[in-house]
């Protein structure tokens, strides 16, 4: 089975961006509120907005993709908390929907409704709804809720450590993920995604946030940022910081996902990171739509770059396509084995 | 030859340390402020401070090394602009002396007293005098004065052009380099510095700004951040926009350094970038300064590495470690030349 980790909600239909105009004209003209938080979208609507997504996965050879609203959309920094936490639910609700129409194909994370400077503990009842009555696998959680400017503390800090707990007794692991940038200066999917993924990394790094933590699960996405490429960096930095290894310090609780969109960036991911630590991942119809004249492939079809990847065994194989995902979303292994896809059993 | 583009002097006398404190006492009690910007500093003092520079160059096998002061202590967010402008001007005066005494070892670039708000127009009279009297051969320039906050327009703002003006009309390049992080979230040397890198090469994609100075020149550090690393993702982003391929619309005018600090990541540049726009750099004594236990050798001694890249047939050595900073430093060619080291003619 393959998994794909990495998937957003990129092809919603027409009238939850209506709904979302409304939400934030709301703002200025009380008299444009939406009416009602039901889009009236239906079933059938929903299935066919994800064909593109269905289509491929059959093109491409995978079968099940974690899903969560559009990373872009979250849009913490938009608006107010209240009109924030509408809109996260009308977005986790939709994703909800089409991962029980096609249970085969999506398993659902969330986002969350944070706000810039608002508690992390606001955020505690949708995780739980999400979670415990809607059966997401995980969530999303920003280190930036400002949108380019970094006005929270660290992960590492205390006050982000309500969710934390939570996620723990929950059992899913947050994906580190930005929303859009409102910061002129930091082009989202150019700049502040993989910023955004570079400086968690970091603040990790710095803390010690696994003692505290030691079951807590994070997957740093687009690869980890520029962390591989700087691998030797982190090494030497964790080290004159009298850190313990990259390995103990970090990699029982960090995980990256392969959305690096060539191979020479794969093939070093895959030299320098644990096997462990690799989780398959497109973020297809995401960042980068275009096909690359030089492979006649499109950028996002990672999973190409990994087939190629010689030195990888049978066993490294499905650790990456589909043994860690089981292992970093416990929730997504224990619904699988329910309908019939039981793990491999490992030593 | 072997050129190193990228130090810092990281070993300065404590005088200037003692200098810029009684500067900054000075903001909260003006009793404190220095007497004097002569910081009774002699030249067996500089030349002292500098062999640990002298002892690698010969232990590592460089020549020479582009020289600027060190980039964390730039520190433009901190203080006032006419503290900057002081501080800014003893920290290139020093390097300087430094390049005086020792010009087969070192040759100077300078920073700028830029201010987080103040018009780039502000740092044109030091970039006269350092480039026209002293003989510096480049220029750091920060894409992000506030320290961490992102608070400028993008480098392809007009109101960066007069600085552009300038560089173009002296035949300088910049190498694109932030300072210090006054950001808790932002650590300097494992998120700053490489999110500077990754975001001025995203300003630069977004936007055209090479038509309007086509022989401008700017060097990413760091490898350029995470760029090579993403190489596919910017090429696809780049493709989405519109844009004309990376090598017509970026890579006449802009170079990456590299100061990566293991073989893999070397590796990955040599594959992905065109080997016109690798400039050989370590940043020795800088960001890591450990020991590497899986090779015995510094992390920072990236010679090594690419003596390791054995596709890198001669003229491309060449190229990395002389040809082509001699090309993006055209008034370091000219005094090599004139010391009796002239370049290779290029076909």
């Amino acid at each position: 089975m393959i998994i794909d980790i990495h998937g957003h909600y990129t092809t919603e239909p027409q009238a939850l961006h209506r709904f979302r105009d409304q939400q934030l004209a709301g703002l200025a003209d009380a008299g444009r509120k939406p009416k009602s938080a039901d889009l009236g979208i239906t079933d059938e609507e929903l299935v066919k907005s994800v064909e593109p997504q269905l289509r491929f996965q059959k093109e491409r050879g995978s079968d099940l993709t974690i899903f969560s609203p559009r990373a872009s959309g979250m849009g913490h920094h938009v608006g107010n908390e209240a009109i924030g936490r509408e809109w996260c639910r009308v977005s986790n609700d939709l994703v909800h929907r089409i991962c029980t129409l096609l249970p085969e194909n999506f398993a659902a994370v969330g986002q969350l409704p944070q706000f810039p400077g608002a508690p992390i503990d606001n955020c505690i009842p949708e995780l739980e709804r999400i979670v415990g009555e809607l059966g997401f696998v995980g969530v999303n959680l920003n280190p930036d809720p400002s949108g380019g400017y970094w006005k929270s503390p660290p992960l590492t800090d205390r006050s982000w450590y309500p969710i934390y707990e939570k996620m723990c007794e929950l059992e899913v692991p947050a994906m580190i993920h930005v929303t859009g940038s409102c910061n002129p200066a930091v082009h989202f999917t150019g700049a502040h995604y993989i910023n955004g993924d570079t400086t968690a990394f970091m603040q990790l790094l710095q803390g010690d946030l696994f003692k505290d933590f030691p079951t807590l699960k994070f997957v740093i996405p687009h690869g980890g940022g520029a962390v591989p490429f700087h691998w030797g960096r982190y090494r030497g930095i964790a080290q004159d910081m009298k850190k313990p290894l990259l390995e103990e310090h970090l990699l029982r609780n960090v995980f990256f996902d392969t959305c690096v969109y060539h191979l020479p960036g794969i093939e070093l991911m895959a030299r320098v990171v644990p096997v462990d630590n690799i989780l398959f991942a497109s973020e297809m119809l995401g960042a980068v739509k275009g096909i690359d004249p030089r492979t006649g492939h499109h950028y996002d079809d990672t999973k190409r770059y990994l087939d190629q990847v010689n030195q990888l065994g049978e066993d490294a194989r499905w650790k990456i396509f589909e043994g860690n995902a089981r292992r970093v979303y416990p929730r997504l292994d224990r619904q699988l084995a329910k309908r019939g896809h039981p793990g491999r059993k490992t030593a």
